[in-house]
């Protein structure tokens, strides 16, 4: 069995070796960019810790985890572009170095590549793999479109934000978890119980992400602790505070909502309050451990040592900042 | 055999057979609108006119056939938003009637929907089918990224557009045609000619475009004549006429380009007679001959009976406003 850091270690060097200098310099340019700006690589190390549990020699997984960072960064370039983002990764994105149309057509190359290199994977795995691929690209599609609808919309409900967060994040590392499982040789049983392992993994993190924004160490946090407040983004939090606010509560939030110009720390303090007095952080913080609990009861059922899987739970534990 | 006719009907009721009724509506309700826009389906027509020259049972060549159409498709949603263009077979595009955040992510799903057409082709061709695709996609993505470039150069080439076109616009038809063969059965000899005449065809369709936007009946070209020579567009025309043009000439060229203001009928007139004077005209008309005699070259070198290579020929010969 590999550790996390020694699959993502080999993931990096794998990504590093691609080449991507080469004509016309406007089109792939951008896609070195993009690549080279890091990340925790989560997906394709996911991919090959669960290749593992069945089979050692990862290095025959490692064009479809390739494919599914190289897929993951292509939706992070055209939503940034959609979402008018300006930094990613510390760095200013695709469409401020170079413009828009490149951002369209460098994002459009990498989901090609994507599929250049999934293609990669043995012949009979490939219809399998590919049609689940599409399956979880297309979801992520209708996710991202709920996502843009949800900002013109005060009423979300909380059924419909978990919806969403599973198409925009959690379809990824299941089927990330379920593609390593199948061309591992997993039987079908354990590859959609990796699946589901996946599915609340993944809402878990984005619930935890919504959960950092107000409660975060700024330390530890990478991003500006209540920037979701500040723009008003319908967060698992926020959704759940407009649900269980009192009438006087119900038009505090949307004054806040709706005012233009306002003190960002103000802001922040009021709906912190708001959350701490709803019992929302509380609620959020249930509804992550019954997801994760949720996972790890998949994981346990998977049909492999139980000291296989320490590796799996080790690196999700880190990831929720929890103790196994 | 199956006449052109035929197979256009066929598939025109398959792509119509299709439903894209489904939520979110923000993201499919596009694609449903720009599949209805109609066209020529050339490329989908190709394929099975491939297929059909070794197997009778075109039904089994729909998937991927409906694959290149939607394809091709979502490469005009992103093409026309990049250029900006505002009408697409005399309909507002999709930019224009929902927004650019829209035509991006419609046009991603597109793509994977593409993917998803192409990953019912049968298990025994799918990796040669999707391997051919993808360098497909990729080379398209490097043709509108030169044309895109070639914008804003004087000193283009005519080799540097030759290849611009193939990979814009010739390497589709091509593939088109290439795995329709490979479908149904044709050696990798006959594939590869198949290919080439795609090529060698798709460059040519090219050609007559450009030389159409000059020379073309208005009642007949579908759009306004003199388009290209009024936004300054690098056709193989323009191309041609820079290259022998004399100094006096290149000046004259050079002003036209740069006028801001301009009576449009005048700058075509202008351009119209500089293209007869240079001889541009007939040197268009050449390279085009060049083009399909070498695209029919590589038709009669297919094995397979002369009789069945007539519906192509006549597909083609149609097209390129030609007897056979």
């Amino acid at each position: 069995m590999y550790t996390a850091s020694q699959l993502l270690e080999t993931v990096n060097q794998h990504l590093s070796s691609l080449n991507y200098s080469r004509p016309p310099q406007g089109l792939y340019d951008p896609i070195e960019y993009v690549l080279s700006l890091g990340g925790k690589r989560i997906r394709p190390v996911l991919l090959l810790m669960a290749y593992n549990l069945y089979k050692q020699d990862v290095n025959k997984a490692l064009a479809p985890a390739t494919a599914i960072e190289v897929y993951h960064n292509c939706t992070l370039l055209h939503d940034d572009l959609m979402d008018r983002a300006e930094v990613r990764r510390g760095k200013p994105v695709v469409h401020s170095v170079w413009d828009e149309n490149t951002a369209i057509l460098s994002g459009d190359a990498m989901l090609i590549l994507a599929y250049h290199y999934l293609a990669q994977s043995p012949g009979q795995y490939l219809q399998e793999v590919l049609n689940l691929f599409n399956q979880t690209a297309l979801e992520i599609c209708e996710g991202q479109q709920m996502d843009m609808e949800f900002e013109r919309r005060y009423n979300v409900t909380v059924e419909e934000y978990l919806e969403m967060i599973r198409l925009k994040t959690a379809v990824l590392l299941a089927a990330s978890l379920k593609i390593g499982a199948l061309l591992g040789g997993a039987s079908a049983a354990d590859a959609q119980l990796l699946y589901d392992f996946g599915i609340h993994i993944g809402v878990a993190f984005q619930l935890q992400d919504d959960w950092l924004d107000v409660y975060g160490d700024p330390k530890v946090f990478g991003k500006k602790i209540g920037g979701d407040i500040c723009c008003n983004k319908k967060t698992f939090m926020l959704i759940k505070a407009i649900e269980r606010a009192e009438d006087v509560q119900k038009v505090q939030i949307e004054e806040w909502i709706g005012a233009k110009d306002f003190d960002e720390d103000e802001k922040i303090a009021v709906f912190t309050d708001l959350y701490n007095q709803l019992g929302v952080r509380k609620i959020a913080e249930q509804e992550m451990d019954e997801c994760y609990i949720k996972a790890m009861d998949c994981l346990d059922k998977v049909s492999v040592p139980n000291e296989n899987k320490q590796m799996l739970k080790k690196v999700v534990a880190e990831l929720m900042n929890r103790k196994i």
